[in-house]
């Protein structure tokens, strides 16, 4: 793991980290703020999972979390989004290939060979985190934005012994019923739509995944609330399964940085509570 | 003025404006965050100055202002650092030019056409905001980093009636005694330096300009901080003039809005309550 750059900031150190996986056969980029400590102490984790286009760059520069992580001592994670790179496969539109991992292990061509994105967010970077970091994998929380949404709400449910706490910021909570989803898993996954169950929040439920509690924020302003997130249907699926979900719908915010800003702090300490940080 | 975006954040609006401007005779780009507040009432404002390389994006985007900001009541603009665009005379260097305007009204040429940046700071673009928004322009702060803190320095000691809080993040404090600063004055104002001490917030105090008290924030780890910044000339220009300095030394903290970010609400805060927001 090599250090691309650390910068005090906020009474703790935002890092940004680069290593080759094994997963996506690429090297993979990400930051991790960790809050001043006691020397020995080990703390609780919350991991951040972007949305379409983002690097972990946006979350680290436009997220406003570190004070609230430094306060509540939390280490915060944010990874990429996709494999990238001159000999990893794309494709011309933003919803598809690189910064659109989906966080699916694509089994199609030309995606299969570095689209691991399932295995390297659920099993090699937290194994890297834990050799690296001071942190107690036994308290580990999970959100993320939009696609990231979709990402922590999924790899939260298939790993509740795991996520102690589960929140998301305008998740995409039904891909395989709006036309990102749709896209990205047909071209990753194939047609044979029994795959895609286990990467869609609701129909995880259906079949039987269940969390303590879910908290979704949500903007009312949200130019792809009613085409592509459709906050309603996790809804519906969390209250047939006796999921406590708390979903804000927070009048006049968007889907940008300025909505995610507002509230990411208070999902820190919402995390935190459930961490015992 | 034209509306280049508004997105609600923070319990306010952060707009970003254009309007063409006598003053630097281009169009400029200027960031407002509004907190809401009751109909009619009329808030404080907090400007704040960029640096080298910045637009009015930078502290937008990075700079953690706006939670203060709406707790507090006020106001907050980020204009931009110089005139733009391809007619504007520009240099190959970072620290002149476009980028780089050092809140000078240059006499020299190609400069002069374009870069006059004091009258638009101090004239021209307050009038335009006094005539969009609700503020009330009887109780303004003024804060800034690097070359935006030389400008909240300059600015708000030369119009100490009109500033009644004047902090900085990294200031340039003497630009007359140092690179950056002889650079961009002799390029701008000329070699005779008597035209540079207006310019320089430790010849203005020298030559009698004053301010009920002075807060800067300083990271130790800045990799400018010996040979641009030498906030030791500010403490004693201020300790010759009786004048309350507030100097921050931040152990470890670089120049980066990283450093910036994690002591902005400190400073919204102190003006708020010189502003009795």
């Amino acid at each position: 793991m090599e250090t691309v750059s650390e910068n005090r900031s906020h009474g703790g150190t935002q890092g940004v980290y680069r290593h080759k996986s094994t997963a996506t056969g690429t090297d993979m980029t990400f930051s991790v703020f960790v809050p001043d400590h006691e020397a020995g102490a080990k703390l609780p984790v919350l991991w951040y999972l972007s949305g379409l286009t983002c690097t972990h760059a946006n979350v680290t520069e436009k997220g406003e979390y570190r004070a609230a992580c430094a306060k509540a001592g939390i280490i915060f994670i944010a990874p990429d989004t996709s494999p990238r790179g001159e000999g990893v496969a794309d494709d011309d539109a933003y919803d598809m290939g690189q910064g659109a991992g989906f966080y699916v292990d694509a089994t199609q061509q030309p995606w299969a060979p570095h689209f691991q994105m399932r295995s390297y967010i659920e099993d090699e970077l937290p194994a890297l985190i834990a050799e690296h970091f001071q942190v107690d994998m036994a308290r580990q929380g999970i959100t993320g934005h939009s696609m990231g949404g979709h990402g922590a709400l999924t790899i939260g449910l298939r790993n509740a012994d795991r996520f102690a706490s589960i929140s998301a910021f305008s998740p995409v909570v039904a891909p395989a019923s709006v036309p990102w989803g749709e896209k990205a898993l047909s071209g990753y996954l194939g047609e044979d739509r029994a795959a895609w169950r286990a990467y869609d929040a609701c129909t995880l439920i259906e079949d039987g995944a269940r969390a303590d509690a879910l908290l979704v924020e949500q903007g009312t302003a949200d130019q792809f609330l009613e085409e592509q997130l459709k906050p309603e249907l996790l809804a519906e699926a969390c209250a047939n399964a006796n999921i406590p979900l708390t979903l804000n719908m927070r009048d006049g915010y968007d889907h940008s940085y300025y909505f995610i800003s507002s509230f990411l702090a208070d999902h820190v300490a919402w995390h935190a509570e459930r961490l015992k940080a």
